[in-house]
């Protein structure tokens, strides 16, 4: 594929109000009104998102909600001190891991494969390469769903996930992989986001076999 | 988080029909009708997924289109033998990869952070771990927009990642994910999907810090 393709001719299956609202027009944020946004909102963008395929199942997404500035302080010690007012701004702020230690589920979650779960068990490079692989995965699909339940985010990295999961996760198998600030935006005002910024076309990053 | 949080309450921005078109609906799909998937339809879910949000807007996912029994075969090669036929009965097949050579486009697409590309350039380790992180963040927006295109599909893992690379993206600095087979899937037919499996509620899958 060296030319750009028509794809207006092609039909979407939601309406472009929709695809607008998930993709076309969604926008990292970086500021936000005071508006709270509760524990089962987030779980309402849970609920959307778990629906979305992983290896086996293996379903290793976990979250970490941080409100409030005692909170966000702890947090902000393991991330760039440029994101700490940002952070802070945020009305929430999610972290987003993998359970290592997914395979404590697998029973319930992959019926149909008796035994997977002590195979993980019992390979923690396997573990630790598909968990975060698949979480990481299932983060797109939880970004998408924050959006479809109405929130608008901002995703920044952590610059210490090794500090951060000794100490929020510890105890745990998560493994912090990057953070989401979440809530609604400020409508119209300079520096609520990023100016726009580009994509590569599709015939730059595909090619046929 | 240690009770089952009332989320049907909460309104979707999405109405419930896209809600379990993209999401509760949405299946893995093993069986795919006959109907042909265009380039140009995969180009519909790519310039949608496209706007998602990536690390400093490095957009590493690359994908390619594999179609027809000799390319299949090709592939095929390096996956489990389990999933030849799978592949084989999918109308298109995607190989999901990560360029780790995203470095060359950072001028367009973070104008705001020159010299960027360079950096990338310089550090190998750090251009690994994040165009994988952030193409796989990415393959999760893949996935939700070809079900908002219209599509169906079936991901299925890769079990020589490093031959596939060697032979498919030679020359290139591509890095294979993981495949998703992509279609139409055949309606009411026993074995086009597999059996539903459960899911984890939010509550096993969260906390608050």
């Amino acid at each position: 594929m060296t030319t750009t393709l028509d794809t207006a001719a092609v039909p979407l299956t939601i309406d472009d109000a929709t695809a607008d609202l998930l993709f076309r027009e969604a926008r990292t944020v970086k500021r936000f009104t005071d508006e709270e946004v509760t524990d089962e909102h987030i779980a309402a963008a849970y609920d959307l998102m778990r629906w979305g395929p992983t290896s086996m199942n293996i379903s290793p997404l976990r979250y970490l909600v941080v409100r409030g500035t005692e909170a966000k302080d702890r947090l902000c010690a393991y991330t760039m001190e440029g994101n700490h007012a940002g952070i802070h701004a945020a009305p929430l702020t999610l972290v987003l891991a993998a359970d290592l230690d997914f395979h404590v589920h697998m029973d319930r979650l992959a019926p149909h494969a008796p035994g997977i779960g002590d195979h993980f068990a019992s390979q923690p490079a396997l573990a630790d390469s598909m968990g975060r692989m698949n979480a990481t995965l299932q983060a797109g699909y939880f970004i998408t769903a924050l959006r479809a339940a109405g929130l608008q985010v901002g995703p920044m990295g952590i610059s210490d996930a090794e500090g951060l999961d000794a100490d929020l996760f510890a105890g745990t198998a998560w493994k912090s992989l990057f953070i989401v600030n979440v809530g609604h935006a400020v409508a119209d005002v300079e520096g609520a986001t990023h100016p726009r910024a580009a994509r590569l076309e599709s015939h730059e990053v595909s090619r046929v076999l």
